[in-house]
């Protein structure tokens, strides 16, 4: 292959299908046709918030590890920003949906297979990885939620909680966040080699490949077999 | 419920369903039976590959955090064992099962989901939590395959690949090493509270659905969708 | 030494001379007396600006080795409080004391000595210990700070810079703030058996024993011998 | 300053004093000249034993986030090396000095400052910066141990325990282990962009002036205050 890896862009196109199948994906899909099991929205927020506390962790890491003190400042800012709004925001939407879907799921309220993996892999990049290496894992997440939101939006169907939640990635303020998280990652990334991209590049892959995962265990309402019973 | 998780064997009775399909997957059957495909065997050594140098990692860490010279000469000893033993063994393996099913999988070189999802759930462990925390976390490989391997060595069938290996983990050698593995953890664990044994419980658990997960992608050949093609 | 260490109470008398040398030290007696050179104590400051991204780091590692969403959520906030509130507020008081000692000393703005050791230890904790060490760690600066202040500030003479900064460690409110970090320490000291309370008494003290070299190093404006030249 | 910093020789020739206090420190100095007091030899020597298991764990995190195989294999055995070979040396050289030298000094067996800033930082560079980064951290040791031995090796006097140390570091065993590890340093340097190589040139200054305080430590058998009592 000879993608030159050289920006955020370079590294969605090197990710491929991994990528394509986010846009794609029959949980966004029907999410935005208002046809998805409200059941299946309940379990992925309910996920959601075993996700996001692993989630700041590993922005804690990033924090602990950055280089300067403007990295210490962004990562300390990010951090602040899931622990006080994002992870209140995900406890509001849980309410909202559990009004119409008002039967929990077994286990919904522990991780599940593709929770686990997903926040494990993110925790071992932070363990063993730069905060580089961090920027790469959590740009898939950021980046395609807006990329998928922006294209269902238009032509999205009404419904009680979900407008709202597309509403909310499809904005303008969350396009301006993922940008600027896209151009702190272009400008690192064009100071590494092309071994440190290649390895930049197998990382933003891996995490598509689990947000894939997360999107289809939602759906599914998956969980591990002595969970399900 | 209400089992006091004061041992290794507590642990092993919490995990209940998860430990006892185990003991009877299908993979390791078959490969006792010796009807397991060796196209799947293969696939499954090749990811142990790929395993076994992020659980060297772990144990890394774990020396790094030990709290004792005691502890950091038996965890570097560990590590020796994983790096000059285990993983040449290993690699003889895969050429003795390649030279029976010479055909690669896709992708049987590069993590696949279980894979990922193991040694990440592993490293994020030796990232966030305690030398026990890792002892919790690694006990249910090594112990369930001296469990398997004793179930099923007896009436096992001839095989120029799997009986050797089924004999390996069959050995009095290979059961006094997990006694000693387990002796530690016990006396570990009983120092331990209430809360802190409910933990190690759950990471145990995690453990053998993790390990489950592993047999049956070696089983059916698994990957990323991607790869797969 | 039969002391219990039941209780931060308990490892302050453990400590012994190593603390009553901090309410003691000639840098905040003469602080108070307003004899103290400017000279040190912009030295002071301008290490203190070096210690403290590092005590950041040591706090985004608790956050990350965090048990619980608790626990994510208080040093998510201490993290805040640092780079938000405490560098600011030492940006600003390096400013005026440096407004009547306009001299820089050399190597000022770089690590010394006693920084070094200081921040290296904690971030040694923080790699290797608990988020109970780190809280045994940092305790001693906290709590020693507050002690000094209100054993000196009723009897301090005027000074233009260190008047103010008297009164804020021997205010009421940073009283109630050490007061807080002293009852979650204590309540998690209780749940250790003897070995962990001997280790965070080991923790405490050694905390204290760096706090004394950067008093002293503060006065003596003391650096490398290659930087001092 | 204008050096390149494209290689270890222009790494020690940019830490220049703190590099040549080294060759010229007292302590090795008056040990080739066999006036070194052996008190200090044997403090030395505890304290020592108490820098190796600190370093081994630095070692240890290197390897757990060694980029590769041949980064794990390596940084194993040179784990092993420091367990197996290293410590148990220098228990037998704090046995034949003892025999002389009977009597211990207060608190020879807990770290001294020195001991602790020097130990610290190595594992604050461990948790908090690159493999490249603890490579950079640990070469002032290895190297200026061979460097001042070869030189005071030639006219050194006599003496029961001295002089085998000296041949040790001024063997060509020795002299071949530090060329192994420059050439690997120089290799993975050659490869930093210009921040990069400023901040391992910092690393490398920071661990010979670490050296220095461990050597004048033994000469003067420093302690905390609270142990020299």
């Amino acid at each position: 292959m000879s993608v030159a890896l050289e920006s955020s862009a370079a590294l969605r196109e090197h990710a491929g299908p991994a990528w394509d199948a986010l846009l794609t994906h029959e949980f966004p899909v029907r999410l935005a046709a208002a046809t998805l099991p409200e059941e299946s929205f309940r379990f992925y927020v309910a996920q959601n918030l075993l996700y996001l506390p692993e989630y700041a962790r590993v922005i804690a890491f990033a924090a602990a590890r950055s280089a300067d003190g403007a990295g210490l400042g962004e990562h300390t800012e990010s951090l602040v920003n899931i622990v006080s709004t994002e992870i209140p925001q995900n406890r509001r939407l849980l309410e909202a949906i559990s009004a119409i879907a008002p039967e929990p799921t077994p286990g919904e309220d522990v991780k599940a297979p593709a929770t686990v993996a997903y926040t494990s892999w993110l925790l071992s990049i932070a363990a063993t990885g730069s905060t580089l290496d961090i920027a790469a894992a959590i740009l898939p997440c950021a980046w395609s939620y807006g990329d998928i939101a922006e294209g269902l939006v238009r032509d999205a169907a009404d419904h009680p909680v979900y407008t709202e939640w597309l509403g909310f990635f499809a904005s303008a303020d969350y396009r301006a966040v993922v940008d600027r998280q896209r151009a702190a990652f272009d400008a690192e990334l064009a100071e590494q080699d092309d071994a440190g991209r290649a390895r930049l590049a197998d990382i933003f892959l891996m995490g598509c490949r689990l947000e894939k995962s997360f999107w289809g265990q939602g759906l599914a309402m998956q969980h591990w077999d002595d969970v399900a019973g």
